[in-house]
């Protein structure tokens, strides 16, 4: 008799879920929407309800299910109780306690992030390493940490911010999280747009970025792909950063790889030209082993994590 | 039958010893020199030939000994193996192989900086806390990390290289890792002593550190006490780099307290009316319950920490 896992990856407008063997493949995936009305109190119950119907369509019974692993945002404490997930209407609340007495088999529950980085160790980029680093180019930029095969949860849940690591002394704009100069400010997509329009705005020469209304960080490397100055200069200052806070994170943290996946990667490995030269400028020797590469989950990087909490070994 | 443990903590000149008993309690402590010549040929057998003296002297035998554990200098990975351990003389070494054979008990190795902060977490600062920062101010910034109780090793055994972590673009010097603009630049005592250098130089506003061959971290923190303006901006230069230092480490690892020890640490509470407001700059809200607090154990940090790995629950 095969054992299974389930992965649920909740997000502030659908819930993303899946349903995995013991040796790790992914049986069948699918979604349904986040009912973030009064305060989030539908959220767990519709997970419960919607595993359930798999369960009962593919007969499984739960003595079958090691357990329902949860990524979700917010702060999420090494018990996986959550807080400050503003966007889905949460108070505090205990993700094991409540999703497990609904569906009465084992819950775990990590940060999204986190879970997409133990995703990408368990069957993605990070595949066979134990130590390691996964970098989320998106909107924002976030982190995840895995210290010898473990989430680097840390004592409230915010272990692995890196995108808040401050990077630039010289910065007069707020960060959302209230700094100013944090790597998230020029590594995201909206940070590269936003380096895009400051160099657009201080040199005269010309681009194929320029007469565009908008200058996005896909324009940027598009650019850089047909060797456009401007475009370049952009992705140099953009590695710069990157390169300088992985470095950082490096110091602390040593991983043996950096996974590095978002909306931005999907410009290739073109990106580690940037990267490495600014990444090997800030770090000691024994540091430079470091391999940088590309997330290969995608966006079902969250729920392999969440499954591989009950699967990896 | 109580049981025990030893802790020893190799130096560059002396070997620390102490012998624990099973609850943590320190029995006996003793120094043997570190014979480093033949490439550190000597070093483990004279441990060993140590520990067997006091087990006699003692009347132990080694059933009762649950293991040692040893701190040392260079990188050192999970296994216990040593690299690059260059003060000492030796190539790669197998700590646990070696001394293991020699003693017929169980072994332990782990970096020195590693130990004295897991000695730190178990007995000494941050006892109760399991996700803790020790960094200690001395000739250099050494670093150690644990994670849920644990020792953050890394891939080569780098891990809490916090003295390396990147935070002035503006540096000329180098430092002994290779790289410009490390904490270690501005916040050991060499660090301090080089900010008041360049102070003096850069100012002609009285002070009590003028007029003087040369002036120590501990001056500018005993200036910094009789309210000596310059001496107190000094202080606020080395507050600014460190503080922003460990924000950085807390945005990646997220500890309950930082236990700082070392020489620079003789100055006290005071050090932290200068390092506390620039890590609440640079630290997003979650992170500033992290606590400031001083090292408690001294010198021997690192033989608890050493014993600790085979007696902290």
């Amino acid at each position: 008799m095969g054992k299974y896992a389930f992965g649920v990856d909740i997000g502030g407008t659908t819930v993303k879920l899946g349903l995995f063997e013991e040796a790790g493949s992914l049986l069948r995936k699918w979604e349904i929407p986040t009912r973030t009305e009064n305060g989030g109190a539908k959220i767990l119950p519709d997970v419960a309800q919607s595993i359930h119907k798999i369960m009962a369509e593919e007969s499984i019974f739960k003595e079958e299910v090691l357990g329902a692993g949860v990524g979700t945002p917010g702060l999420v404490d090494e018990n996986g109780v959550v807080s400050t997930a503003v966007n889905l209407g949460w108070d505090v609340i205990n993700i094991p306690q409540v999703l497990g007495s609904l569906l009465e088999v084992p819950v775990k529950a990590v940060n999204d992030a986190n879970a997409a980085a133990f995703g990408e160790m368990w069957q993605g980029g990070g595949k066979g390493c134990k130590n390691m680093v996964a970098v989320t180019l998106g909107t924002g930029v976030g982190g995840g940490i895995i210290i010898n095969g473990q989430i680097l949860t840390g004592a409230v849940g915010a272990g692995g911010e890196i995108g808040h690591i401050h990077v630039e002394d010289n910065e007069e704009e707020v960060c959302g999280c209230g700094c100013k100069g944090c790597l998230e400010q020029y590594a995201s997509a909206t940070g590269i747009a936003r380096l895009a329009k400051k160099y657009l705005t201080h040199t005269d020469k010309p681009s194929v970025l320029r007469n565009r209304n908008q200058v996005t960080a896909k324009d940027v490397f598009d650019g850089v792909k047909i060797n456009d100055e401007l475009s370049m200069e952009i992705a140099k200052a953009f590695g710069e950063y990157l390169g300088k806070g992985l470095a950082i994170v490096a110091a602390v943290s040593n991983p043996q790889v950096f996974v590095i996946g978002g909306g931005v990667s999907k410009a290739g490995e073109v990106l580690f030209e940037y990267i490495r030269p600014a990444y090997d400028k800030y770090t000691f020797a024994s540091l430079r082993s470091a391999r940088l590469t590309l997330a290969q989950l995608g966006n079902d990087a969250g729920i392999y994590g969440a499954a591989g909490l009950f699967l990896a070994k």
